[in-house]
């Protein structure tokens, strides 16, 4: 039993619970980008720095009083699984579970903030809450950020404000996002205009996890990519202006499907719910793709009432690799998990009745 | 309430039967092309030979021990949807069912037998039998042939034999043809090899519903091309051996799957029954290839006892458009049909627990 299974059985807070609009915004989240001043950037760090460093936060994670009760894994602790398992349920990114190096991350026991410490930049702070709520957030990493300060002093430039290992974080160092729920945007076929009008506005759309990911299940997430230039107040007004916008497309998509195409869609939507209570193997891409349309079936009302949306969440976690692994007790190759998710979520939607 | 709906609520007797191999087998069929003489060939016929020909084979049909009870349906006093209902009982061609004209089919209660008047040919004269039996179906064919012939004189050559609107007809005018269901080597790819095979032995392959329609559902019909230069034993003799070979190839398929693939292969299975116990619309071809996974689930096993090919027998039947709109006692377009297939397949699978 690792210390990092605590986690398993309920996922983070912003999937336990419910927010404005987390029918389509599942989640807000903010992340910070900060460096100390008087080392290195992480790519030119030695050893001994970046031991340094590890301390040094871990200090200042001790300090914050709204990390109280933080969580704090020193990488060479962690199995590569361990890591696998954080990437799963977005506590850290693809980069630092998977690259190689001395690292560490601070998580809070509700899941809600994470520091990642020698990510491209010596920390990145983010938070999450479900639904639309990105001031909020941005208020949790805020005062965060404030308390660290206290004990750790950033590198800051009085013309570029935060300095950042890369160009595009140097600023505020603010990325801005939300994931949304997109199923009718995609099933009508609308999506792509969507996507490229966010181009166009300097906004970047990604899959469930981060740069680079494709957008399974219908998630985009959905973030600002300027940090310069703007202050935090302005990039959290602007991106909130359009994902409302956003927002208001999918709900209208709904409508139309609803009115329109009623009999296709609840269609399409039982037998993602067939294929779920009937297969003896599945991929994870496949399951996230029909657990997609389970989440709409909910919103259609189609299923009995005790079974919610954040059951689904909680199955979109469930049913990823290590979390299975971990499920299961044991290493699983890639045939056996397959079976194994098939077998876990035929048990888990026995409440739904065809 | 038409005299035709006699047969809605049960299958044919050959569907209700298990006969040789009848899980690779379906049926076994014999089809004899006759003509009377005196009368030019079904094309240059005018009107009132078309009625004497009717009314004479009647007369030959009624004096038929073998044909005792048969049913003699004159064309003009049967719907459209009657004559597709027919064609999906595979009682009547589809040339004869949508071509326009005076017509007439005579059928035993246990559609054993069927006579088409005014084919392409004066008579079509088919028997079904389930399994893989085709020298006792064509007992029973050259039976009938022998009563109608004491009745009727049918146009001869001594050289060529049966004299027939289409060469390939002439000689014996026999069709010999067993339906196959074939999904193992469907699934395993290996098909196509079998149907060149069966192509270079001058025999044919055609779908469901005979010549011209695609193979759906892993339904395949393999017949001689040939019905001049051999006898009537020799043409069965030659085919028979053919088909015994395609019979073991299915069979090793299916081994090969249960021993090598035995989680897809049910995985397969277990997704088909899911979707049709899900489905809220679906239309007939994805509904029959679904349902030719379900025979091989019976055949490997996966289903109670009380679940029986027969049962999915009555249902390759029942989903067909004229066969549901029949059931539904109303004329349904090609969306509501789909809905309605749908819930009677919800309804007949309700024993199919995932």
């Amino acid at each position: 039993m690792n210390e990092i299974d605590v986690f398993l059985n309920q996922p983070a807070e912003w999937l336990r619970t419910a927010g404005a609009n987390s029918d389509i915004v599942v989640s807000s989240r903010i992340r910070l980008a900060r460096n100390i001043a008087g080392y290195p950037f992480v790519q030119k760090l030695v050893h001994e720095q970046q031991d340094k460093i590890i301390n040094l936060v871990e200090g200042a994670v001790k300090n914050s009083a709204r990390l109280k009760g933080a969580y704090y894994f020193r990488y060479h602790h962690l199995t590569e699984l361990d890591r696998q398992f954080l990437l799963e349920r977005h506590l850290i990114s693809r980069e630092h579970a998977n690259e190689k190096g001395e690292k560490a991350v601070a998580i809070t026991p509700n899941e809600v903030v994470s520091l990642m410490v020698l990510e491209e930049d010596h920390i990145r702070l983010q938070a999450f809450q479900a639904g639309f709520t990105l001031l909020e957030t941005w208020r949790i990493v805020s005062q965060i950020d404030d308390e660290l300060e206290k004990t750790l002093d950033f590198s800051f430039s009085p013309e570029l404000g935060y300095l950042s290992a890369c160009p595009t974080n140097v600023g505020t160092g603010l990325r801005a996002s939300c994931m949304m729920h997109l199923p009718s945007l995609v099933l009508t076929k609308q999506v792509h205009k969507v996507l490229q009008a966010l181009a166009k506005l300097n906004l970047a759309a990604r899959g469930l996890y981060g740069e680079g990911t494709q957008a399974i299940g219908n998630f985009f997430q959905i973030s600002n990519q300027m940090t310069l230039g703007q202050n935090e107040q302005e990039i959290i007004d602007s991106l909130e202006r359009v994902i409302r916008q956003v927002v208001e497309h999918e709900r209208e998509a709904r409508q139309y499907l609803r009115d329109k195409r009623k009999g296709k869609f609840e269609d399409q939507i039982w037998r993602a719910v067939g294929t779920l209570k009937s297969a003896r193997m599945i991929a994870s891409a496949e399951a996230t793709q029909l657990l997609s349309l389970i989440h709409l079936g909910i919103h259609l009302e189609l299923f009995p009432a005790d079974f919610t949306r954040q059951d689904v969440n909680l199955l979109f976690l469930l049913i990823q690799p290590a979390h299975l692994q971990k499920l299961m007790g044991k290493t699983l190759n890639s045939q056996d998990r397959d079976i194994a998710r098939a077998d876990l979520l035929r048990q888990k939607l026995s409440k739904l009745t065809l």
